[in-house]
C-alpha cells in the first residue's frame, strides 16, 4: 500500500502510576485503532508526579512510545541525569542553558517508512524559570533539523496561552505539528494553521482527574487557602488519557488532520442523548 | 409546558469589535437554537481588547445578554466606573478589595421562570494581582446568595489551571455551574463534578483567532522576542465565538448537561471525512 | 533613674549556625553596650537557613532576645507548629490566612519599665505568595494593639521596596518603628518619617556574607546559570551581624533615633584612612 | 602629579525633575570635592520617572556625566531610540535581545588619563522580563572588553538581591566595580570582594524621598490597597542624591576603596548627638 500520510500519536503529561496504568491498558489498542506510525509522550511527571526514571522509560518504550519529551520537571530526579546523556530518545527542553545534561531534539527513523521525523522540545518563560530564549533556540535548531527532514514535531512546554500562540505563529510554515503541554488541561482549539501546521494549545494530562493536575486535591486546596507548604501526594481515580492524533502529509510535510483523543471521554451529561 | 431544566448560555471573553460583530450576527440565533433561558457574557475585553463601556453594555443587553461578568481588565476604563455603581447586571470580580466600584455578584429573576439565579464573579491570584482571597470570599458570598436561590453560576477569572481546579473542588456541592475565563483558550474538559456542578476550565474567547488572544500577533511576537514594550492592537480575521451551554435542574439546582459551543468550528482537517 | 527613652535592638534574619554563633559571641555585649531594653530578632532562617526549632528558640531567649519574628520560612518545619501555638513570643506574619498555627502579634511587658510594647509581624505579597492583605490586616490589628499600648514595632517581611515604602507611609503616625526584613541585605535609608516613625527598608541578615543570602554561593550561581534545581547548603565565613538600634520616646511613642548596626563592619577600603 | 587611583563617581537612578535639579545644584561640587575622574549615572527614570530623552542626556553631559546607564525603563520612550543608535555613551542593558536599538557596553577614554575604562550595563531576570542570560552575556562581553582595558565597571540593574550577589561572585576577579541599581533604595553593604572588586547591592535613587521610589506615594498606596490601576505621578520633596565613590588602582585594576554618598544625609535622629 502506498501511504502518504504519517500518523503521529502524542500522549499528554503522564502523571504517575495512574497515568502509566492507563497506558498499560489502552495505549497498544489506541496505537492499533488509529494506526499510529510514531508515538511521542510527555513524561515529565511520570515518576510519582515529578520527573522520570529508567524503569518508566523502558516501560514506555515497551508500550510503543518512540520518543519521550519533558518539561520543567525533567530535572527533578538527578539519578536519571547520566541516562539522559546516553539515550537520545528521552528529550528535555532544548532551551535549558548549556551545562545541563540531556538532549533537546532528535532526528528519528520512522518505523516502516523511508523518512525521518524530527522532534523538538522547548519550554516557555512566562510565569516560569528564565531560561534561554525559546524563539531564537527554535530558529537555529529547526534550521539544523531541516537539513535532515522537513517533518518536525514540536512540544512547547509552557504556562501562558499568549506565549504558546506567539510561538505557534512564529513556527507556522516551518514545522508540521505544534503541541503545547504543561497546564495538564486539554484545550479545545486543535486546528490547522494557515501555513499547514497542526496546532493545539495543550494536549492535557494522562492521569487522575479526581485531582488538581493529577495530584491530591486536598493538598492543593490547602496550599491555596492557607498559603503555606503542604506536601504533594499523587491522586488516583477518574483516570483519563489525553492525547492527540495528527496526520502529516509525507510529501509536503504539512499537517492534514488534527484530532484530540480523550479516553475515556468525560462525563458531561445525565440527559442520555 | 412544564419544564424543569434551565438552559444557561455563557459567552467567553469578548475581544473588541470582531467579537461584538460575531455576537451581532449569531447570538440571537444561538439563543434560539439552544433555547437559552439566561445569557451571561464575559465583557472585560470588549472595548478594543481592554475594558468595557456603556454603549457596549447596551449593545450586549439588546442582543439578549442578561449579565456581564468581568476580570482583571474590568478596571481598565475609568469612565465606566460610575455606571458600574448603578447597574447590578455588570459584574467585576468580587474579591477586589473594598473601595473599588461595582458589584461582584447579583441575584437575578429568570425571565419566564418563577425562580432566581445568582451569578458570582471571582478572580484568581496565581500569576495575577494579589487581591483578596477568592476562596474565603466565595464562602461568605455563596452563603448569602443561598438565602435567595440555590442556582448559582460562578465565573472564576484566573490564569493557573491548578487554582481553577482547586476552586472547583472547593465549590462542588454548593453551586450549579463553574466556568473559568481569562486564558482566552477554550478547554476540552467540560464535565460534571461528583456533587453535581458543571465544570469547564476555560470557556475561551469570542474574537479573532488570527491573533494572540485576540490581539495583533506581530505585536505579541515582538514582545516575546525583544522583551521590550510594543503597543497592542486589536486583531481581526478568523473570528470565532466560544461559549458554553449548561442545563441546570431547577429542583435540585444540579447541572445535568454541559456542552461547549465553538462557532464556527475550527478547521482541523483537510481530509474531508 | 528617670529614663524616657526605650532602646529597642532588632536583629536581622539569622541564617543558620553562622548567624547563631555570632549572636552567642556578640549579642550580650551589644545589648550591654547599647543599653538595649528590648530585643527582637527575625528567626525565619535560623535552622539551617530555613525555619526554626525549639532549641534555637530557647538559645535566643537565653541570649537576651524577647521576641522572635518570622517570615515566608516560618512554616518550613512542621515540627515547630505545636510549639508556635503555645509560645506567644514567637511570631509569624499575621496576614497568613486563618487556619495556620501561631501568633502574628503580641503585647509584651518591657523589663524594668512600667509600659508595654506591641510587636506585629506582617508579610508582603509582591513577588511572594498571595496571602491576606497586609494593609487591612495592619489596620485592624494595630487598632486592637493600641488599646494596650502606643509603642508598636512592626517587622514587615517583604521583597519589593515599593511595597515596603507604601506600607511605611500607611503606618507613619500609628506606630513607633517600622523595619523591613527578607532581602538579607541591609539598606542605607534608616530615617525618621514625618510623623515620628523610625524606618528602614531592610535590616539585613545575620550570617555568612561569603555567600548568597547566607547560603552556599556556588549552588546559587548554578541555579541562576543553569535554571535547574540544585540543593541549597548553608554557607560559612565572613560572618556579620546586621541589626538596628531605635530609641523610642516613652511619652510620645515616637522614634527619636534610628541607627543601623553592622558588626563587624564590612571591609570597604584598603587605603588606610 | 603621578596618580595611580582612578576616582569613579556613580549616581543612582535619577527620578525625574527632582533628581535632575539636585544634580544641577550639587553634582559639579561633588565631582570637585571627591576629585571624580569619571562620572556614570543611571538615567532610566530621568524623564518624568520613566525613560529618558535627548535634552536630559545633554543636560547630564553638561553637568559632567560621561556615561549614562539604563534599565527596564530604557525602552519606555521610543523617540529616543534613533538617538541611542548614534550615541555610544548612553547605554541600555546589554542582554536585551538582538533587534533592540542601542548599546549595552562601551570603552571610553578617561579624561586626563592615558587609560581606558569599560562600562557594561546588564539586567537581571528574577521578578523581571525574561530577556537573555546576563551571566553568559557578561562572560563574552567582558572577554571582549578586556582586549582594550582591565578597568571594567558594571551596572547590574536587577530586583532580587540573590541574583545581584550571584552575579557579583561570578564577576569578582574579572572586573573592578559592580554596582546594583533598580530597587531605588541604597544598600548598606558596600565592600571589597576577595578578588578586588568593589561591590554594592544597590546605589539607591536620586530624587524625592517623600514618595514611593520617587513617585507619588498616594498613587502607590492605592495600587497596593485596591489592586487596581492608578496613574503614576512624579513626587517632589525631601530630595536626596544617592551615589557611590570608588577608587580603582590603575595598575592592578582592583578597587581599593568604596564609599556610598547620600546627599544630603537622611534625618535619623532628634537627639542631637
Ligand atoms: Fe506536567
Ligand atoms: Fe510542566
Ligand atoms: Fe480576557
Ligand atoms: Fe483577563
Ligand atoms: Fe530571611
Ligand atoms: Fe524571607
Ligand atoms: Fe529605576
Ligand atoms: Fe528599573
Amino acid at each position: 500500500m502506498s501511504k502518504n500520510l504519517l500518523n503521529i500519536l502524542f500522549i499528554g503529561d503522564i502523571v504517575g502510576e495512574p497515568g502509566l496504568s492507563l497506558l498499560d491498558t489502552f495505549l497498544p489498542s489506541l496505537i492499533d485503532k488509529h494506526e499510529a506510525d510514531f508515538v511521542i509522550a510527555n513524561g515529565e511527571n511520570s515518576h510519582k508526579g515529578k520527573g522520570i526514571n529508567r524503569s518508566i522509560i523502558k516501560r514506555l518504550y515497551d508500550l510503543g512510545v518512540h520518543v519521550i519529551t519533558g518539561g520543567n520537571h525533567s530535572f527533578a530526579k538527578w539519578k536519571v541525569f547520566d541516562y539522559m546523556k546516553e539515550d537520545g530518545n528521552v528529550l528535555r527542553p532544548m532551551n535549558y542553558p548549556k551545562g545541563n545534561p540531556g538532549y533537546g531534539f532528535g532526528i528519528y527513523d520512522i518505523p516502516d517508512f523511508d523518512q525521518k521525523i524530527g522532534v523538538l522540545n522547548l519550554q516557555g518563560r512566562t510565569f516560569m524559570q528564565p531560561i534561554d530564549d525559546p524563539f531564537t533556540t527554535a530558529d537555529w535548531v529547526i534550521e539544523r533539523m531541516k537539513e535532515e527532514t522537513d517533518i518536525i514535531f514540536v512540544d512547547f512546554h509552557a504556562e501562558a496561552t499568549a506565549e504558546k500562540l506567539a510561538m505557534a505563529w512564529h513556527l507556522d510554515g516551518d514545522i508540521s505539528v505544534f503541541v503545547g503541554t504543561h497546564t495538564h488541561v486539554p484545550t479545545h482549539d486543535a486546528r490547522l494553521f494557515p501555513n499547514g501546521m497542526g496546532y493545539i494549545s495543550d494536549v492535557g494530562m494522562t492521569g487522575s482527574f479526581d485531582s488538581v493536575l493529577g495530584m491530591d486535591k486536598n493538598t492543593s486546596m490547602n496550599r491555596f487557602k492557607l498559603g503555606t507548604p503542604h506536601r504533594y501526594r499523587l491522586a488516583n481515580g477518574n483516570n483519563h488519557l489525553c492525547g492527540l492524533l495528527t496526520k502529516v502529509n509525507l510529501e509536503s510535510a504539512k499537517c492534514e488532520h488534527i484530532e484530540p483523543i480523550i479516553y475515556p471521554s468525560f462525563n458531561s451529561s445525565n440527559l442520555g442523548d
